[in-house]
This record gives C-alpha cells, sequence and structure tokens, in this order.
C-alpha cells in the first residue's frame, strides 16, 4: 500500500472542501485559526512517516487531550479509575447535568466533559499540585511524540478561564457529589491548561503510536500500558471519541479516534500505525469538517476501516 | 485456525460458568429457560460451520430481532429512514424517555427500544398491514438463515403483551410526537411478535453471513444491503448494541453484535464469519453472562477483536 | 356586598376581552366552541346565587373534574391516598415523564394529569368497574350540584380518545411502575369520560359550596369531606390548580381555583361561596382568558383576595 | 383575640415536640444550634407584639433572607424582574438543574436557589458592588425591623463558602446562559453572606409588617413595596416558600411564609401581623419541625388560615 499516494489522492480530493463548516470561535483565541488551513500525517509502527499540507504547524489540540490524560490515569489507578468515571457513551449534551445529577456526579466516560475533569482530578490527586500535573501532562506527549518542545498556549487557556462557566457548573457538581478531590477552580484550570497544549499533526500521529502497538511505543520500546488498557482506551475512544457524533464516526471512518475542537482528530489502526488529521472549521457536532472527511476517503482507499 | 478446535476450548473453559447470572423472569415464559443451556456457532464465508452446546435447539431471539427489522427498513427507506431514527448511543435507560421528549419523538437509535418500535412502524407503514409485515420479517429470517420453518413462540408474544407497559407507554409518547404512523398498540403487538421468533444459534449465525459479507450473502448470492448499508448496521451494533454495556462489550469483545434477554448474543466478524452464542442467564446490563465471556475468549484466542 | 352589582360591572369591564385568546382545538368537538361565550355565576353559603352571561349553558368541565374524582378518592382512601399520588407542584409539563421516572411512578399531585389517572384509578379499584366508578362520578356531580340531569357528552369523550397518546403514555409509565392497579386503556377511557361531563356555570358554582364551607353542603347538609379534607383539597387547588400558571393564579386572583380546557374555572371563597366563570378562549397556559380576568376583577373589587 | 394567651398554648403543646428532627449540619457553625431553641413572636400592624420563648436571641436567618432581596429586586426592576426569573413553583430539587437546562438559565422562581441567586446578582448589578449591596441589604433590614444593628456572621457564611459547591454549579450554569451579569463567584459569596444575616424571631416578625399592609411599614408609614408588589411577594411565599414541602406548608398552616435552614419561619397574615417562629431541628422538607407545628397550632386556634 503506497500510503504517500493515498494521501496525496486525499489532498486533492479534499481541497474543494477546505472552508467549508465553522472555526470554533466561542473564544477569541481559537477563532483566529486559518479555515484553509490543512494536515494529514501517517506514522506507522516501523517508524515510517507520511505526510500532506501543513504538517509541521502546531495547533491547539483540545479535546485529544483526553486521550493521554485518560491514558495516564489508567495507567495509575488501573480498573480502581472506573469507581469515579464510566466507559459508556453519554447520550446527547442535554444529558451530562442529567446524568451527572441522576447517577450521582460520576460521569459516564472519560471523553465528556465531566469525565475529563474527573480524570484532570485524579491526576492532580496524584502528583498533589496541578503544576507539577502539567508538567508530567507534558512529558508524557514530549515523550510519546519524542519531541522535547510541546508547550501550552497560555493565552488560549486564560481564554477559556474566561468563558469556561459550564465547566465550572459541572466540576462543582461533582464536587457536590464528592467526585473531585481537589479545588474545582484548579480543576478547572488545569483542564483547560492542557486542552491549551499545541502540537502539529505530524507530533500527534507520532505520539499515539503506542495505542496501535498495545501500549508500547514500537519506536523507543518504551511500554506506556498494558495490551488490556490499550484496548481500553481504544474501544472508548471508537464509541465515545466524538460526541454525539461517535456513532456517525464509527460508521464512516470505522477507527478508534479523538477530536478537538481546534480542528484536530487522532485515530488508530490497532496494529498498524496512527493517523492524526487537521482542519479547523467544525461540522455541526464540533468535529472537524474536512478532518472526518480525509479520514472517511482514507478508510474508503485503504478498506482499513474496522467494519 | 482450527475453529473447532477454539470453540471446543473455550466450551471447556466456560462450563464452570454455566448458570451465572439470572434468567430473564419479567414474563414467565422467558424464566422457564433451562440456566445451564449453551450452545456456540461459526459459520465462516465460505459456508463452513463449526458447533458446541445446543446448536440446534431454538430460543427466543428477543433483541436480536432488531437487527433484521433494521436491516429491512434501511433496504426500504435508506437514508430518509434517520429521520426518524437516529444512529448514536443513548446513554442510560433513564434517558429514554427523557431524550424523546427532549428530542421531540425521534429515538436515539434502532436498537434502544423506542428506536426499535419507529422501526417496526416504518414496516408496518410499508406493507400496509401488520400480519403481512410479520410475514415479511419471518420470510426475511427463512432467507437469511436458508431455513424454511422459523415462527413466532405465541405463548411469549402474548405474555409480552401482558407485561409491556413500558414499551406501550414508549409507543404513545412517540405517536404524540407524530412519529409513529400506525396505531400504538398495533406497533407494540407487532414488535412483540418478532421479538417472540425462535431460532437456534446454528440459524442466527446462518443467517448474519450478509453482514460479515458487505451485504451479500456468500452462499447464495443474494444481495439484502449496499456494502455502506451494511456498514452502518455494524457500526450501529458495536456503538449501540448492548444497551447501557455497549462500550464494555466493545472492550471486552470487539466485535460487532447484538443481544437479546432470551440469552442470545449475534456477533459479525467483517469480511470472515457470522457467530451466535447462547446462555439464557444475564449479566447485570441484560446481556447473556457466558455467551459475553465465550465472545471474549473467542477474539483474545483468536485475535479477532478489532481493536 | 351588592354581588350582583359586582358581576354586572365585570360583565361591562370584560366583554372588550371576549374572543382574545385561543379556544383548544386539539380534539375538534372543543374546537366548536363560541369564542364569545361567557358566563360568571355566584353561589353563596346561604343558597343566593348570581349570575351574568350564559350561565345555563353547559360546557365540557374537562379537568374542572379532577377536583370531584379527588374529593371522592379522599373520602375513600383518606391519607392513604398520599401513598399514590402527592401533594406539591409539579413544575414544567416536560416534567412530567422526567418525575414519574425520577420518582418510580408516584405523581406530584392530583391534579397534573398523571396524578388524575391514579385518582381515577383508585375509584375504579374502589367500585370494581369502570362504568359503576363514572355513575358514581356523575351521582357525586348531581348530588353536590343539586341536578339531576348531569351527563358525559360522548362524541367529546370518544374524540379524547382518538388523540390522548400523551396520557395513555403516561398510564403506561404508571401502570410500569406498579401505580395503576386497573387496564392504563380502561384508566384512560375512564378519565376521558369524565373530564368529558358537561355542566353550566350556575351548576358548577353550586357545586362547590362544600368547599367553601368545611366539606359539608350547607344547603342539604350533606358531608363530603371532613373539615381537614376540605382544607387539603383547597390548598392543592391554590398551589397547583392552574398547571404551569399556578403562581400566576395565586398572585392575580387568590382564591383556590381549578380550570379546565373547556373554559372552565371554578374558585372557592372559603367561608363564603362557590364562584364559576366560563369563556373558552385560553392564555398561553390552557387556562380561560377572559375567565382569569374576571376572577382578578371579581377579588380586586372584593378584596376576598387571600393575601 | 388574645394573642398572648394562644401564644401561651402553643407553647405548652409545642415543648414535647422540641429537639424532634434534626439541626442542619451541613456546615459546622449550623450545627452548633440547640436543638431545644424556641421562640415565637406575633406583632400586630398596630405595633403590638407577642412573645414566647428566647425572642430575642439571634439566629441565622439563612433562606428567609431571600424574602427581603426579592422584595428590593422587585421594587428596583418591578415586572422587568420577571424577565429573569419566574414566579411558578419548582417540583423537586432534582429538577432545579433539568430546567435551567431545559428553560435555558432562568430559575422558576426567586426562593429556590438558582432564582435567589439571579435576584442577588440583579441587586449587584444595580449596586455596582458587591460591598455596597450587602450593606443595602443590611440597611434594608434594619428599617423594616427598626433595629440597627443587624449583621452577618462571618464564621457562617465563610462555612457556606467551604461547603457550597452546588450553589457554585447553579451560579457557573446561569452565567453559562447569560442570566447572570457579575462574576457567580462574587454573586454566590455576596449570596452565602446574605444568608449569614442573624436576627432574632421578635425582629423578624417586626420586619414583614409591610408584607401584611400592602408595602407600607404601618408603624413608621415607610412605602417599601406597591401593594400590587406586595401582593406578588405573598403569592410567591405560599406557593414556593418552602421547598419541596410548599403544598403541605399550604395546607397545614395556610398562609405565606418562607422557612431558612436555620430553623427560623416568617409568616404574613394580610391585614393583621407578621409572625416569626424559630427551632433549630428540621423536618424531611428542611423546615423546622416544631416551627411548622407551632404555625399550625396558630392557624388551627384563631382561624387565621386563607382556606
Amino acid at each position: 500500500m503506497d500510503l504517500q499516494k493515498i494521501l496525496n489522492e486525499i489532498y486533492k480530493e479534499i481541497k474543494p472542501q477546505l472552508g467549508k463548516g465553522k472555526v470554533a470561535d466561542y473564544i477569541p483565541e481559537l477563532a483566529k485559526a486559518d479555515p484553509k488551513a490543512f494536515a494529514m500525517s501517517i506514522v506507522t509502527l516501523d517508524g515510517e512517516s507520511y505526510h500532506i499540507g501543513m504538517h509541521e504547524t502546531r495547533f491547539s489540540i483540545q479535546s485529544i487531550s483526553k486521550v493521554y490524560t485518560f491514558t495516564m490515569a489508567l495507567k495509575m489507578y488501573s480498573k480502581k479509575l472506573y469507581e469515579r468515571v464510566g466507559v459508556e457513551p453519554s447520550g446527547t449534551p442535554f444529558n451530562s447535568l442529567v446524568q451527572l445529577e441522576y447517577e450521582h456526579g460520576k460521569p459516564r466516560n472519560p471523553f465528556i466533559n465531566a469525565g475529563a475533569l474527573v480524570v484532570t482530578d485524579s491526576l492532580i490527586y496524584h502528583y498533589k499540585d496541578e503544576f507539577i500535573t502539567l508538567e508530567n501532562i507534558l512529558n508524557f506527549l514530549r515523550a510519546s511524540s519524542d519531541v522535547s518542545d510541546i508547550n501550552i498556549n497560555p493565552s488560549v487557556a486564560k481564554s477559556e478561564m474566561e468563558h469556561g462557566y459550564r465547566n465550572r457548573a459541572l466540576a462543582n457538581l461533582i464536587k457536590d457529589f464528592g467526585n473531585l478531590y481537589n479545588d474545582p477552580m484548579k480543576v478547572v484550570e488545569t483542564y483547560f491548561k492542557h486542552c491549551a497544549i499545541e502540537m502539529s499533526s505530524q507530533e500527534l500521529a507520532r505520539s499515539i503510536l503506542f495505542l496501535a502497538n498495545g501500549g508500547v511505543d514500537p519506536l523507543t520500546n518504551r511500554a506506556f500500558l498494558t495490551p488490556t488498557q490499550t484496548k481500553r482506551i481504544n474501544a472508548v475512544m471508537l464509541t465515545c471519541g466524538h460526541y454525539d457524533a461517535s456513532g456517525e464516526f464509527a460508521f464512516h471512518v470505522g477507527l478508534p479516534g479523538k477530536s478537538g475542537v481546534g480542528g484536530g482528530i487522532i485515530a488508530v489502526v490497532p496494529g498498524k500505525m496512527g493517523i492524526c488529521v487537521w482542519s479547523p472549521p467544525l461540522n455541526a457536532y464540533g468535529n472537524s469538517y474536512a478532518g472526518t472527511l480525509a479520514l472517511e476517503l482514507f478508510t474508503n482507499k485503504t478498506g482499513l476501516s474496522i467494519f
């Protein structure tokens, strides 16, 4: 399979779609993104990499960061983590508050905001300090992407803090149920900060090789997770990775993946490769419009969909 | 891969688990099932079949029937079906009523009861009569399993009718929103009847070969669906096939599948085979306890999980 | 206080408002009502009566009937009734299903539809037959109004049956929770029938004298309820009598009252009189537009508001 | 009517009940209250006052303060206030979050916490500063009670701040919907502070004379509200003043009233008097156990219930 050729074809087919959709504008920092920007990167288990577009340009990874914090928490707490956060799909966003109330503050999965807040809280609880927690999250991303200068964009984090009232409502409600161990404001702030990490498509594709390889980075042989834990993360990505369009993504793309409102999407082909695509304008469900299409083209062309 | 040998191993390992869990007893007819009953069948695309246990004993397929009615409706209405029923996971059972209310009577997916009722209604609307509808559902199952005498157990259907108040509540609520075209009681009755169809594990495994083969029965070459529609059904089975344990099933088994409270589970290995397992006692989520374990053993032993 | 003079003043002031609002049209039978029709009747504890408008014209009493069925059930079951239905306000209509689910099938009060269905069920359970139940409801109204020929309009009842899907959904959901003892369809049908009773404003005003007199009809000395039970009914009317506008009604009118979508409203001045007003067009909350205004004029002119 | 004699009788009858129920212990400061403490005060429109028990002992007025902030906001904004907060009962506490979500951040009434937060926000918006707002709330209470040294207990306020996660969740959710104009944390802090005001039963009974007199303090002739606004506040107290037991309170007591978790309850007899009762242990609904009983005895003995 000539992956570069396939990427080139995708690039050609996707170009007329660039600019369609709507760049996230709930904070000014994200609204500045170039609606025509596009990148797609593939890194295979043997370390070969293939790219199209602006694959070296960093963007705000946003909710993609939840995959890494979930990975870290699963490594720390193993199955005990599931006492605080579930692994099932959650239905509509409307349900998030209803479900938290009905299920006594236990979020349905680590990829809805409520769940990601609990995961972040579990990391702060472990590291005992939010700055050390952030440093460890960054170090995890630096290690898994094998790039040393990955950092947070402080103006994005600040901008989130100024608008993130719903996340604060969630954090305080979870705290009221006793399922946050730290101050809710600190948890929200740490959460916003790890969402404000910036990486390029090639760095992200590289960083998820361990998820395509049973938990072990195939290039450094560093073991991040057990094979069973890795399977768990991929399963949760498949069933819950795209908010209220997870079913659509499973159908169209058919790969475990996770999107962010910065326009990035990562996807894992188990046993084979990590993929990242980036295009800022989002579809109605808050996932990258062109990015979703590009991944659909990819699995159609390669037959690598799980279905 | 020696599938018979793998089945034999599974049988040996699963035997100590038989009887664990709880046979569905909300209707007397289901409560009569033998808690130690067990069967597992595999049919490959080339027509080879492998079995262990009581593979010729018929049982109540219950919600497994939703896969076939969804197939029929998708063939009839294609994408227009999604105007009436979604393809996304639904969260907790509690949400079913809240979501119907909040989303104006459009169920989240065809595998929750509300969605299956809309699908059944769409079939009755097409065939213009509920008896003709049932005959066509039976004929579909007869054709896809290549067995001519598949039938409904009338006492199971009657028993469901006598206890199915929640389904009637759902049907009447959907009707109130204008998303049922027929009398709600007729729809519920037709739904209970197709849930009361009885088949054996070997018949069910055989009947889903078309889902493992892009919509075409590989043994008769009969085309039931397009490849894209088939992908859709498999994707919905993976994300929504096991109620509130769909995420767990995706993790443990990693195959598109659908369970029924009669203790049956079907699973599709795309491009390879259809599988059916049967054991009446259910786990806490209403899925066959031993059946889920057997499928997990299967994907662990064969590496056929999608993750 | 010259009550006839006050009624005449109200009549004059209310005339320009007649026709404003919207006649209930969810069933054809109610849609036929004359939007300019108006009547107001007062009957005092000493038997004096005062009227304006079409006070002898009968109209569909609809939800006003819930006051009488609640009275009958409270007499039968006393405090035990509260095990099946509460006495607290319910919030939005949207909540009815959510609350039933969250509170396990126990409706919040006897004046929301769910609660009235439970009350009707309790009457059928007592009388062991729905026809005998209806006959007893009619007899109660005949006795309390001292009029022998009060009856059900069968075409209104039939029309309700053909459209009442939401009430059927409620009844089946309550049944699923075990809080209906009879067949939900029979309960719904009996409920629709007692809602389809027709009475005039003078008959209704007369029939509630016992609620203004501690449970005893002051003209016949017949005791329908104890003083405590009477206080309960008046309290529930004040806090829950007007759906989602109970707070508004308490403010504007300040009397225990109950409205129906037929355009009727009854109101009790404890220790003094029964009042009924009728005007078919409804305001946004489903209560008679001109009727609410007329009652507000009445309490403003007489100072008989409880506040 | 010899009010002192009636109070004396009540005192005798209520004594065996003192200590029953449960003192609020969600914050340590409130848990310290003497469970046997009791006081009851009546002040009539002509300035006569009657007391039993510890009527000069100050206690934490808690949610009783919502009556005064609602009064201040209604005076400031008149009907425009209803654009931000409703006047209808709200159903279960569970609904508070569901309703806020469903009704886009507009609380149902000013006496549930969500509504009181919006009212407090409206005061801060008016005074442009939270300290000036608090000073004005205190001044309002000093004026209406005619006592100059009413103050906040800072350790109660601090204790609330350390535990009030649910109120912070509510405030942030309302802010997310755009219905708070100030920083949610400031609003919550100001709210907790006015809840921590301490007054005695005789001060509270005196301070609500204006609500029994059409908005005008009968002793100073100071007009706080119009008669219509006063009627509104009394109506909202009657339908929404006791959380999920407002219906029970309307039945048992039959007076507009408002309770606080400090064990105080105020009640208004329109045209006649203000009443305050205090006893720290609460019933299952969070209202003073002995206080509710004492008020019921009062209306039974005097016939002053509105029903």
